[in-house]
C-alpha cells in the first residue's frame, strides 16, 4: 500500500508540473518569447559560457537573464556587469531544482513583452532539473572536460532530456583523461538527436557555433 | 494552508529520517563500525581518491565500499577491480541522494561484524545529499579544482555538514583560477571546524593525510 501511494504522489506532482509546464510554453509561444534553460554540474561553466553567449547575440535579439541558485547572487551580479544585459536572481530556498511554476514566478520579474530571448541558469546538478520540466521550450547543459567522458552513462536522464550539449573547457583536454569522440557516443545512446558542441567558454572558441543555433532555434520560435 | 501543510510534510519527513539516521549511528556505534559519507558533484573524483584512500588504509583495518548511484556499476566494478575489497552498487531508483533508511538497506548487505570501516559513495550532487542525514559518523566531501573556488558561497549547506573538505586536482590548480587560501576561507564561512585537505588523487598527492585522519577517527570510534 506504502509504495502505491508514494507512485500515486509522484504521479500527481509530475502531472501537474507537466500541464503547468505546457501551459507555460503555450503563453511564451503566443508572446514570441524563447526560453531555454541551462543545467550542469556546480563549476562546468554555465556562467561564463552565458556571458559569452549573450555578447554574440545581444545586438541581434532583447534577451534576458534568470540565475537561479540556492543562495547568494554572484552570478546575476557577474553577468549584468559583463553584459549589461537585464539580468535576475532565482533564490530557490534550498530546493534543488526548478519547476514549471517557479519558472513562472521568475518571468513575472522580467518584462517579457520587450523579449526575444530568456534564458535561466538553472540550479547547478545533473539528477533533480533534469526530473522537472520548467516550460522551457529547448534544453541545453553543459559538461566539462574535468567531470569526464563517462557521466552520459551515470545520469542518463539529463542527456535524455537535452536537445544541446555544450563539451566545455576543451582547453584543458590535454590534462584530462576525456574522449570527445566517446562522449559524443555515450551522449547519443541517451539522445540519438541531441547536439553535441565542443566549446571553450574562457577563450570563446566554439561559442559562436552555439549561439547561431540559439539564434536560429529563437528566430523559428518567433514565427 | 497549503504552505503549513508543504511544511509539516516537510517537517515530518526529515524528523523521521533524523530518528533513523540516530538509530543507525547508535548500532553502528555498538558494533564498533565507522560509516564515512563521502560526498561531491559529478566528475570531482570520488572513486579515484577512494582507491587511493583504500589503497593505503586496507591492511591495516577491514573495510567495505557501498557506490550510490542513480544507474550503472562502473564504481563499485572500478573500486573492486582496484583494490580487491568488497564494494557493493546501490541503484538509487533515479533518486538525487541517500536517506538512512536506504543507506541501512545497503549496509544489509555487507558483513558488518567483519569490518571496522564501511564508506558510502553518495550520489555526485551538491544540494540534496546534504539534506539528508545517512546515520554516518563522519561526512566528507570533494571539491575539485575545475569546479572553482567559489562553491561554498553557492552550495552553503553541503560545506557546513562536511568535518573534512577535499581538495581535489590541484595538478591542474596552474590552468584554473582557483585560489587554495581563498577557497579555505569560504569554507570556514560555512564551516569554521571543517578541515580542508589538498590532494591530487590522480597522482597520490596529499590522500596519505585524508587516510591517516579517517584511520584516527576510526580508531576513536570503536574505543
Amino acid at each position: 500500500m506504502d509504495e502505491v501511494k508514494v507512485i500515486e504522489i509522484k504521479k500527481s506532482v509530475f502531472a501537474d508540473n507537466a500541464l503547468d509546464a505546457d501551459a507555460l510554453r503555450r503563453e511564451l509561444k503566443e508572446k514570441g518569447v524563447f526560453l531555454l534553460n541551462l543545467m550542469s554540474s556546480p563549476g562546468s561553466g554555465k556562467t561564463t559560457t552565458l556571458i559569452r553567449t549573450i555578447n554574440l547575440l545581444k545586438d541581434k535579439i532583447r534577451l534576458a537573464v534568470m540565475e537561479a541558485d540556492i543562495d547568494s547572487d554572484v552570478d546575476a551580479v557577474k553577468i549584468r556587469e559583463a553584459t549589461g544585459v537585464e539580468s535576475i536572481q532565482l533564490h530557490t530556498g534550498g530546493m534543488c531544482h526548478l519547476d514549471a511554476e517557479m519558472t513562472r514566478q521568475g518571468l513575472d520579474n522580467v518584462p517579457l513583452d520587450a523579449l526575444d530571448l530568456v534564458i535561466l541558469e538553472n540550479v547547478g546538478n545533473l539528477v533533480c532539473p533534469a526530473e522537472f520540466d520548467t516550460g522551457s521550450c529547448c534544453n541545453a547543459m553543459i559538461l566539462s572536460v574535468p567531470e569526464g567522458d563517462d557521466k552520459p552513462l551515470k545520469y542518463p536522464l539529463m542527456f535524455s532530456v537535452c536537445d544541446v550539449v555544450l563539451i566545455n573547457k576543451t582547453d584543458v583536454l590535454p590534462y584530462f583523461d576525456f574522449d570527445l569522440e566517446r562522449c559524443e557516443r555515450y551522449v547519443h545512446m541517451r539522445n540519438p538527436k541531441a547536439r553535441v558542441i565542443p566549446i571553450c567558454a574562457k577563450t570563446g572558441e566554439g561559442v559562436e557555433v552555439f549561439a547561431e543555433w540559439l539564434l536560429g532555434e529563437v528566430r523559428q520560435w518567433k514565427q
